[in-house]
């Protein structure tokens, strides 16, 4: 396996809620994962040190971050800083989500 | 202007190639960037002492990272360690890409 490229079937895999799936990508100090989502699966409501930044890649999901609420559609971002609860509810669709997480999540390597 | 939720209209843009624009959205210490080429646009070969992970999100380019030079098509991954030298070419249809950089690229912000 190249160092350089990588692909899913590369990745770590996790099953973090019921219906959410991540596929986990290591850089030395940051950590891309790919989230695929159920139809209606929920990441529950969390927090943690590590600031999370992210793009919707495909169907839409409603985000809470702290005290907003916004349904996030494929091209659109979240930034959540570390210690800043958060909920993600997906749509009627199946998603497709990519984050990343600084430091690493050494629980999703 | 929510500090959580973000689209490409909020991020700051450079044209960092000829064909090649960049929108891209700070954290604390990590920089998302999301890439634009156009039609056989080419990211010359270069360095830089951060590290550089992506995943092309639609469209082909050919990647050269340090020695070893690979097609990269929607759902792949990269990851450029800090030093190491990268040329991207776009191939014969427009290219949408996202890069993770850590350390912030201040240069980009």
């Amino acid at each position: 396996m190249s160092h350089f490229f990588v692909d899913r079937t590369h990745c770590a895999h996790h099953v973090i809620f019921p219906g959410v799936d991540i596929y986990t990508l290591c850089g030395d100090n940051v950590m891309l994962s790919l989230v695929e989502f159920e139809p209606h699966a929920v990441v529950e409501r969390h927090s943690h040190p590590h600031e999370q930044l992210g793009l919707m890649l495909s169907g839409e999901a409603e985000f809470q971050i702290g005290d907003e609420t916004r349904r996030v559609k494929a091209g659109e971002m979240w930034r959540i800083p570390g210690g800043v609860p958060h909920k993600v509810i997906a749509g009627d669709q199946p998603v497709r989500a990519l984050d990343v997480f600084q430091p690493i999540r050494e629980d999703y390597r």
